[in-house]
């Protein structure tokens, strides 16, 4: 053993003042970013493998200066980024980062806290509990509701229907599913426009994918109550067990709102798990005029809402809230030795509610974000994407040869070029052409999705920092592509 | 709808010079607290309840100001902070944010981009994949392992366990587990040391904890190839189906190292996947003479690295590698019209090989990290660790009244006081009290865990900023704990 290996080695890490330096150049550069995310194409033009190919096949055996490092990072990177921070991505859902959420992700990655138990960093579990408090009132929940962080909907509803599985008092936990001869199917419902989010669930629980019944919607886009009823009863008859059902408020396609109230009576009826997926709307319900999107839910068992969607919050953080966390820690708590900590009992250890045992300090961001907007704030904001929304509905649904195909409850508008006499082939080809077209041309960004087996285009709406022209031109484009398409 | 909705509104939300402000007051709070994290006492002084109680019931109606918000953070927040970045945090398994990963997690929170598909953010897949490319090739792994980043362990083996059900070739994913006379109990083995997440993937894929088949180790915590032979044998002769085993490459409790090469030879045998955890000792192999302890791994399924452990990522930052990128799509893999892109076939797209469809950019730091040690830098901070943790056992080894209780193979040192006479009971006795005064005063960290029922201490090393001074200091307050709790 040499003497230069008692103490602890300094290659390649940055020295202090390296560090200020660097992270003071990265926040202005973020900065100068936020003020014009718009001077990039919102969708990256690069090929696939290009950054592949751009970079080193292998890892360097020395460290490399940091100046080669952020080089590389805004000639060969940045071109490879989708610029969801950009004001004109109307894409699936927005996910965008205002600054109060970036300054508490910094400083979360300097703290590097991990909350597994209470006792690994008692703030790290407490604020969480407080800020989803704070956002569960907000929203007008009621009380009762046991939040906590996870870092994706799809975790959130996992964790929610790994809970009712074992509420199914069959003692799945232990026993398992398989080779069991007192073990019905059970079956979970949720309607034909759910999330693919619940389809992975339940085949990760073991329960199959045929035994999730997507139950028909109404004509706007609505889990019909009265085929719910009726696809359980059936079940029933089957000698099967309905474990449950999962409404949606503000679907993935068209943003409809499933009837949570007559769902959960229903499901009541059966003895059923209520899961409420909000991940994208929830945060709407902070709008008092908008509240009523969240009826029905204080008779729900869990609710997910994602403050990374529509509470200008960086990735991750999504919310699963519980009225049962009970039925949580009893599908998951585990304490082996080494996780022994004196006093444990009487502190919350937020490992007991999942899979995951370590836990950053997510809420750090969200708790600066209510705060800074505090409720006034965000309710402006999101009123004012709905009323963006609405207006662009407006302009498409003056403007002749083109159609809206769903209602317009919240900030999505579900719409189609549709001139006269196309057929649905024609129209699905017409409007996927447009959408490349406007997505290539770099100023804004929309996906689609089928209604019906009608092709539809999505404009989300949900960014913090789009603002009315951003729409306009979203539309001027939209209505030259159409042009352009035509012409070709 | 009047006139001043017609903008985007601006209450609340920073102005990019508050911003910039903010976040180089940020940078200059982390660089300094990163020099000296020794003036905070290691591990949180407040009780439960104390950061609820000073924090307001309810959420502010209007936006507040920056300055309350980190006054708050001072004064309320940092007090209930473990601090994992301490150089005396020698609990668990060290998790410290070094530099490059810092600046990594502030690029990534300021883009906020989101790599479900490809087209969503090319750079975060192809960089993921190029990063995780490069780290295989320092841990000296064979070409053809198939990497994807998850937030912990837990949810790296929860996929490798979900692959493993499905690939057993029964149709689960559509079928479920349920009322089927087709399916055998799917047992999983390990050893008697493994990780809890083993535990709860289990349970959480419907298995049955009881199905959770723990093997007896040897005398050194290793599993013991003859007894999962046997215990396999047994199984098919009841007619169970052997699913996976997974054996650990640097156990919790004490860094034991199973013998993989002879488990995947018995595993094999019974067509058994195997996933391999060595969440926190797998950077070791990138050290030259500690590369032998992935010996065996090229015959594994998969296996789980965190480099939120031992390679000084901020968390989170788990690993999965397998061989088998195709099972893991068979178990998870789901397409919805709306996720439809053009030319999806032709790209990775990561949603596809788990439950999450939301990704952040963690390729970014990790890619900034391998970057800035370089290969050796990161090897020479690893052996360095060693180093220091056979010193510690050395020094115990040598003192009269202490012991070892578990061999030293990596950077775990596992021991006690045992003073001549002492019984096993009072010997855990005196160890807790030995803990939790040496806890208590704040200058050191340290955990315990039970090895055939013996109260034991750990002292992890792994933390980036712990040089020779802190494993002596540590050894001085053990000392004096030991001394005043005999003296008490």
């Amino acid at each position: 053993m040499t003497d230069a290996s008692m103490s602890v080695p300094n290659t390649g890490d940055l020295s202090p003042d390296e560090f200020r330096a660097a992270a003071h150049a990265a926040v202005d550069w973020i900065a100068d970013y936020l003020e014009h995310p718009e001077r990039h194409p919102v969708k990256s033009r690069v090929q696939p493998g290009d950054i592949r190919r751009a970079l080193p096949a292998s890892p360097p055996p020395q460290g490399e200066t940091l100046d080669a490092m952020l080089d590389d990072f805004h000639r060969t990177i940045l071109p490879g980024i989708t610029h969801w921070n950009h004001p004109s991505f109307f894409a699936y859902f927005a996910n965008s980062a205002s600054y109060p959420g970036i300054l508490g992700e910094l400083l979360s990655a300097g703290l590097n806290a991990n909350g597994m138990l209470w006792v690994t960093s008692p703030a790290v579990t407490e604020l969480e509990q407080v800020t989803l408090d704070w956002l569960r009132q907000m929203m007008g929940m009621s009380d009762g509701w046991f939040g906590q962080i996870t870092d994706t909907a799809s975790v959130s509803t996992f964790y929610a229907l790994a809970a009712a599985r074992e509420a199914v008092g069959l003692d799945i936990r232990v026993r398992g599913m398989a080779a069991r001869e007192d073990l019905p199917r059970l079956r979970v419902y949720c309607s034909e426009h759910a999330h693919s989010s619940i389809d992975k669930a339940v085949i990760a629980l073991g329960l199959g994918h045929e035994n999730l019944v997507k139950i028909p919607a109404d004509e706007q886009f609505r889990m019909r109550p009265d085929a719910l009823e009726t696809a359980m009863a059936a079940d029933v008859a089957l000698g099967y067990r309905p474990m449950a059902v999962v409404p949606c408020i503000g679907t993935t396609s068209t943003t409809s709102i499933d009837p949570v109230p007559a769902i959960v009576r229903i499901a009541k009826t059966f003895g059923c798990w209520v899961h409420v997926d909000t991940a994208y709307a929830g945060p709407a319900a902070i709008v008092p005029e908008l509240r009523y999107i969240l009826d029905g839910v204080e008779g729900a068992d869990s609710v997910v809402v994602n403050p990374h969607k529509w509470l200008f919050t960086p990735m991750d953080c999504s919310v699963l809230y519980t009225q049962r966390p009970e039925a949580l820690k009893q599908a998951f708590a585990l304490l082996p030795e080494y996780l022994v900590t004196k006093g444990q009992d009487e502190t919350v250890n937020l490992m007991d509610y999942g899979i995951q045992l370590g836990r950053r300090f997510r809420s750090l961001k969200l708790w600066m974000i209510l705060r800074a907007f505090g409720e006034e704030g965000l309710a402006e904001r999101i009123r004012f994407h709905c009323e963006l929304a609405r207006d662009f509905a407006g302009m498409v649904h003056y403007e002749g040869g083109w159609e809206l195909t769903a209602p317009v409850p919240l900030s999505l508008v579900c719409f189609r070029y549709a001139p006269k006499g196309a057929s649905e082939d024609e129209i699905a080809r017409l409007n996927a052409a447009i959408m490349e077209r406007v997505n290539a041309g770099g100023l804004a960004y929309l996906s689609h999705t089928k209604l019906n087996g009608r092709y539809t285009l999505r404009l989300a709406i949900g960014n913090i920092r789009t603002d009315r022209p951003h729409i306009e031109q979203a539309w001027h484009e939209l209505r030259a592509a159409a042009a352009a398409v035509m012409a070709a």
